[in-house]
C-alpha cells in the first residue's frame, strides 16, 4: 500500500485525500455513514432539483478545506504537529455527526429542544470512549480548550472551513452561482498572530465577496420562501404525527422513529440513558420520509392532507414581509375556517405565521480579524472604507406567512 | 403572469425554462414527482458521494436538451408545429417515469422482468386516458409511429437527450469530468435529411468524444468493480426478503413494498389489474431503505448481515477478469463453507459470480448517421479514418466476482 | 445558407451568434479588426498572465449580452422591433471601437485630451456616412435620443451589458474567479417600466453581489499597485518619446505611430481633418510595442532605460497608501539624484506620485433601480437593509508612488 | 519572506507557484519574458478570437503540471532529490523558449530551416554558460541524458506535461470544451518502473480519451481550414517580403526583423556566431505584425494585398480533402490569371495546394506504457479491447488548397 491514502471524488474540489488511518476509521463509522442518508440542505431540492447532497459530502468537504488551509499555514511558518492537524481534522469531519434527519429543518422536533452541537458532543465522547480516546484532541479543538486556539477558530468562526464548504457546495448543488467564494485565495491569505487566526489585509475584499456570498445564499436559497414553507410542512407533519402518538395513536413507523414519536426526550435523557442515542444514530432521512408516504393514506385527515401535499409537492403559499401579517392571517383564517369546517386548532396547521432572521455579519460571533501590513489588526468591520459595517451587522428579522390558498 | 413559465435553476445547464402548461401539467403529476425519491445511479453514491441526483432531475434536463435540440433545428430551417414540440418533450420528460427504487440496480426485482420501458408505457397509456388524450402524440413518438421519425430518434437512439444528458450529469455529480461531453456542439450539428436524424460532417470529431466519453464512463464509473458490487449486494437483499416473504416470514415493509415483496407480478397482472400500477407508483427508494434499515435487526442471519453490509458500507470485495473465476470462487466458497457454516444455498449470497457487457458503439441499435458535406449520408463506422470500426462495436464481456473476504 | 449565422466560440458564453447583415457588416470592417490587436486590460498581462484578451472578443461578448437582455425583456411582453434590436446590438459592438493602443492606459496620451469615447463617436459618424445611414438608431441610441430610452441603458449605466462583458470576462482570464458575476440571472431580472431600465426586486441580492465584485476586480486587478506601476510607466515612455520627438530627435516608428508622436492633435482637429482619425484607426498595441523595442537601444538614457524596464518586466516598485507620500517621494529622489546624477526632470520618470480613485456606486452615474413588487420603484441604495448605502457611494481616493528602487 | 514563493493566478488551474530561485531567475530572465509577446497557437485567434494565450503562460503551467507529477510520484515512493525536482521543472520551463514569432506558424521561415528544439537547446546552452552551470541537469533530461530516465518522458513524450498543459489551455482559451483533458486523474496515475513513465491499468480509459481529445484539437483547431488557411498567408507573406528583400527592396522593418529578413542564416550560423541568437532572441510577433501593417500600402502588390488580407481579416478560401487537388487550382488559377493579368510565380500567392498530416498516436514516437495490475507492462495499443489500434497509428494525410476567390 502506498501512503496516498484513500482518494474520493468530489465534483466541487476535484479529488480528496484521506491518508490518515484515524480518520479513515471514523468514515468507516455506521454513525458517521449514517449521514449518507441526511440531506444537507433539508427541503431545498424542492426548489432547487439539483440540491440532493448529504452531510456526509459536506464532512468530507470541510475535512478537505481544513487539511488545505493547515498546508497553507505551514508554508508561512505556521507549524503545528501531525497530531495537532489530525485532531482539527477529525474534529471538522464530526461537527455535523449529531445532525439527524433533514439537517436543521426538524432540529428540535424529535429530540425536543436538543441541538445538533449536543448530540454532536455525546457522539463525539462516545466514540471517543469506545476508541480509548482517539478523540482527546478533536474533542479539546471542539470545546475551545486546546492550546493553537486558531484551530477552534477553523472549525468555527465568521470564516471557518465548514461555512467555506457549505457556501461552495450549496451554490454548486442548487446552481445558484452567485454563492460560489474563492475558497482558494481565503485559504491563501489565511494566517495567525498570537494564536489567532486572522487574514491578511490584502484579502480584505475576498472576504467582503465571501460575507456577502453568505447572505445572497441566505435570502435566496436558505430562506427562500418555497424553501422556508416545505420546512414549516415538515415540521407540522411531525408536530401532527406526534400529537395523534401522544393520543394512542398506532402510526406506521420504523422501529428508530417510533422511539422519538413516542417519547419526549431531553438532553437528561439522552445523558443518562446510553441507548437513546444509540437510537437516534439509526434515524435519518429515510425513517421521516417513508412515514410520511404511509402517513398519506391515515384517516387523521390533517395528517393525511399535510403528508400528501409534501409528498405530491402542493407547498403552502409562502410570503415574507417586513409589516406584520396578523391581518392577512385572521382572514385567510376566516374563509379557510368556513370552507372547510376546521377546527382553530386544526386551522393551526394550516395557516400560521412566523418570524426568521439573519445577519450578515455577527458581531456576537467569532469575528473575522484583520492582519494588517503595518503590524496592526483589527476587526473587518473596522478598515478603511469598511464594506462590512454597522447596518450589515444587525440582524435582519422577516415575518412569513404559509397558508393554503382559500378557494375564491 | 407573463410567457416565460417555469425557470428552475440547474447547475448542469444554468436555468430550465418549462413554458408549456402541458408539461407543468406531468411535472407537477404525483407520479412525476415520486422520481424525486429515486437516485439516478442507484448505489454509486457510495463510491462518488456527490452522485445523489435523481431520476426527476434528469428528466427534467432531458426534455431541457430536447427543446435546444428543436431550436437548432429551426434555425435550419426544419420546422416542426408547436404541437410537435410540445409532444416531443412530453415523450422526454416520461422517458424513465416507469422506473423504480434505485433505478436500473432493482428493475426486474420487484416486478419480475417487467422491464422500466414496460411500465413507462403502461404510466403513459394511463395519464394519457386520464386526460383524454394529452399524450397522444408522446406516445405516438415513443413508439415509431410519429410521422417526423426523427423526433423518436432525438429520443431514443445511440445519440439521443437522454444520454446527453445522463453522460453530462453523471459527469457533473460523480466529479469524473472526462465523461463532460460538448453537448453544445453537438447539439448545433444535428440535421434532419430524409425525416431521419444525421450528425453533420464537421461535428464528426465530437460525436467520436461522445461515444468515447461513454466508453469512459461505464468502465469507470456505472460498472465501477464496487459499485457492480453495491448493486449485486441491493439485488440480494432483495431477494433473501423475498424468499422470506414467501416463506411466510413477516417483514416490515411499507404497504407498497409489502405488496410486491409478497407478490409475484409479471407485465399481464400490471395489464389486466389497474391497481398493481397505481401501487408501484408509491414506491420509491425510501421504501427499500426504511427496510433494510428494519431488517439489520432481523433474525434471519442471511438477510440481517446483507442489510448490515449496506447500511455501514462493508461491501462485497469485487474484482472483474476477462478469465473465467470458477476456480476462485470454488476456492472462496470453501474457505467460507468451513468459517461460517453455511448451507451451499446461503453461501450463494455471499460468494458468487456473474457476467456484465457493455458495447462502445451497438450496431444493432438505432446508429449515428453522418450528414456528408457532399450529399450523400453514411454510418459513423464507415467515415474515413474512422475512430469507431469493428472493434468498437463489438460488445465486452467480462466476469466478476463477488464475495465476503474469509479470514486467514 | 441557413438562417443561423456566424457562430463564434467563445470560452466565457460558449457560442456567440450574430445572424444580423448589419452586425456583420461591421464585424468584418477593418477598423473593427483592428480592436484583434488591441489588449483590453492594457498592462494587467504583465501581473496575471492569462490577461491578454482582446477588445475585439469583449465587444462581441456585450453584444452577445445584449441580444440576451432584449430576449429576456421580449419573453416579459417589452418588445421591441427587429430595428431597434439591431441598432442596440450594433451600438454596443461599437461601443469602445475609439479605443487606442492599450485602452484606457494610453488614452490621452497619443491624441491628446481626445477620450475614447469622442473617437467612438468620430467613428461611428463615418463608418454611418460611408454607409448612407446604417447607423442611425445605434448613433441615435447612443446619444440618448432614440425613443426606447432603456436601450441606451444597456449600453451605458452602472448595470449595462459592457460592465457585466467585461467583469465576467476580465475574471475569466485573469483567474480571479471573485470577479465572476450571475449575469444570466440579473439578465433574467431585468424589467421596464415607464421606458425605464430596471431590475426585479427579487434580484436585488444578484446586483449587490456585482457591485461588490466591480469593486472587487477594482481592488484587486485594474488598480493592482503592479499594474498600476506598469500603466504608468507605459505613459513615461510615451511621453518621453514625444519629448525627444518635438526636440527633432529622430525615432524609430510606424508609420502611424510617427504621426502622433510628432504632433499635438485636439478633438478639433480630428473634426476638422478627416485623415487624422483614418491613421487612428491603423494604430493599435504592436505600434507602440514595436517602438519601446526599438527604443530599448535609443541613445537617450531615460527613454532606453524605461523600455527595458517594460520589455524585460523590471517594473517600478509601487505602493498605494491612503497618507500622503510625499515625504516618502522626497527621500527617493534624493539618493536617486546622488546615485545616479539625473536632473530633477529627468527624476520625475524614476520616482513620482499620483491619485487614483474608484467609486463602487457611483450616485452620479446612470443609477441602478429597482422595480418593487408592489409596483413603487427606488435607487438600489434606497431599499431596505440597503447594501450600497452612502459609504460606499462616496468615492475613495488613494495615493499611490512609483519608483526605482535606490541602491543601499 | 516566507517560503511560499511567487504565486501566479491562472484560469486554468487556479493558482501557479514558484518558490524555487532558481526557477525565478530564469522566469526573470529577458529572454524568457519574450515569451509574453509570442501568441501560443500562431493565427487561430482569427478564428477562435479567445485564443490569444502566450507561450509565456504555457510554459508556466507545463512547468505546474511538471511539480504537480513529481508530487504524485513522491506520494508512491517514487523520490528524487530536490536537484532532480528543481532541473525537471527548468527543462519543462525552458523547452519552447526557442520558438520564434507566431511559434509553429514561422518556424523555419526567419531561420532558415533551423527548428525551434535547435534553438532551444542553444538558448538553454548559452544560458547555461552564463550561469555557471544552472542548467547542467535540465539541459542532461532534455537531451535524454539523465540517470531518472522518467524525467525525460515527462518533458517530452505522447503522456508529456507539454501536451496536457496545451491541450488544456488551447481548449481553455478556444472555448472548444471537448478538448479538455482529466489531467488531474493522469497525473495520480503515473507510476515509474525500472526507471521509465507508465500509467497505471484503471487509468487506461482516461488516456485513450486523453488521445481521443488530441485527435480532436487537431481536427476542429489546429488544422482547422480558415486556421490552416491564415497561416499559410503569414508564411506566403514573409516569403514574398524576402523575396523583395533578397532583391534590393527597402522594407520598413524592425532591426531585428531586418536581421532575419536580408539573411539566410543556417544552424551553422547561429552556432559560429553568437549574435545571430541575441537578435533572435529579440524578436517576437510584434516585430512581424508591425512589418505588416506597414507593408500593406508597400507598392509591390502582392506584398501589400497578402498584407491587407491578414489585418482586415480576408483571408484565402481553403479546403481540405482526402483526394487531390490539382485539377481545382488548375481551374482556379486560369480564372484567376485572366482576371488579375498575374504571372505564374506571383499567382502562387493566391492559389496553392499542400499536404498536412497528423497522427493520433505515433507508434514511432516516445509510446504510452501502462503498468499493468498483474506486474507486466504493454503499450497502449496492445491491451484488451485497445481503443488505441493500428488504425489510429497510421497518420492521416490531407490535401489542402488556398486561394482566393475568381470573380464570376
Amino acid at each position: 500500500m502506498n501512503n496516498r491514502g484513500k482518494i474520493i471524488n468530489d465534483p466541487v474540489y476535484g479529488f480528496l485525500r484521506f491518508p490518515e488511518a484515524e480518520l479513515m476509521y471514523i468514515i468507516d463509522h455506521p454513525w458517521f455513514q449514517r449521514l449518507r442518508n441526511i440531506r444537507q440542505m433539508g427541503m431545498a431540492h424542492l426548489v432547487y432539483p439539483g440540491a440532493t447532497h448529504t452531510r456526509l459530502h459536506h464532512s468530507l468537504g470541510a475535512c478537505h478545506l481544513m487539511g488545505k488551509a493547515l498546508d497553507e499555514l505551514r508554508l508561512k511558518g505556521i507549524d503545528h504537529s501531525r497530531e495537532a492537524c489530525v485532531a482539527a481534522r477529525l474534529a471538522v469531519l464530526l461537527h455535523d455527526i449529531g445532525h439527524g434527519p433533514f439537517s436543521h429543518a426538524l432540529e428540535y422536533c424529535l429530540a425536543d429542544g436538543v441541538t445538533h452541537e449536543t448530540l454532536s458532543s455525546l457522539i463525539m465522547q462516545r466514540i471517543n470512549k469506545d476508541t480509548d480516546g482517539l478523540l482527546n484532541n478533536a474533542i479539546s479543538i471542539f470545546d475551545h480548550q486546546y492550546p493553537d486556539r486558531y484551530l477552534h477558530q477553523l472549525v468555527s468562526s465568521q470564516l471557518d472551513v465548514d461555512r467555506m464548504d457549505y457556501l461552495n457546495r450549496d451554490s454548486f448543488y442548487t446552481g445558484v452561482s452567485e454563492g460560489v467564494i474563492g475558497y482558494d485565495r481565503i485559504l491563501q491569505m489565511l494566517t495567525v498572530r498570537n494564536n489567532e487566526l486572522m487574514v491578511e489585509e490584502k484579502a480584505v475584499h475576498s472576504v467582503e465577496k465571501f460575507i456577502i456570498a453568505r447572505r445572497l445564499m441566505y435570502w435566496q436559497v436558505y430562506l427562500h420562501k418555497a424553501v422556508l414553507g416545505a420546512e414549516q410542512l415538515l415540521i407540522n407533519i411531525l408536530k401532527r404525527a406526534r400529537e395523534l402518538a401522544y393520543a394512542g395513536e398506532n402510526l406506521f413507523a420504523t422501529p428508530a422513529l417510533r422511539h422519538f414519536l413516542y417519547s419526549r426526550l431531553s438532553k437528561k435523557d439522552f445523558e443518562e440513558q446510553a441507548d437513546h442515542l444509540d437510537i437516534f444514530c439509526q434515524l435519518d432521512d429515510t425513517d421521516v420520509l417513508a412515514g410520511i408516504k404511509v402517513w398519506k393514506s391515515h384517516k387523521d385527515l390533517v395528517l393525511s392532507c399535510l403528508c400528501s401535499m409534501m409528498m405530491d409537492r402542493h407547498l403552502y403559499k409562502t410570503q415574507l414581509s417586513s409589516a406584520p401579517l396578523d391581518d392577512m392571517l385572521a382572514d385567510i383564517r376566516k374563509k379557510l375556517s368556513l370552507q372547510l369546517g376546521l377546527s382553530d386548532h386544526e386551522l393551526s396547521y394550516f395557516a400560521f405565521t412566523g418570524t426568521t432572521s439573519t445577519s450578515t455579519y455577527n458581531t456576537e460571533d467569532e469575528r473575522i480579524t484583520i492582519a494588517m501590513k503595518n503590524g496592526s489588526q483589527c476587526d473587518i468591520s473596522q478598515i478603511d472604507h469598511a464594506l462590512v459595517n454597522q447596518a450589515l451587522a444587525r440582524p435582519v428579522h422577516k415575518n412569513y406567512i404559509c397558508f393554503i390558498q382559500p378557494e375564491t
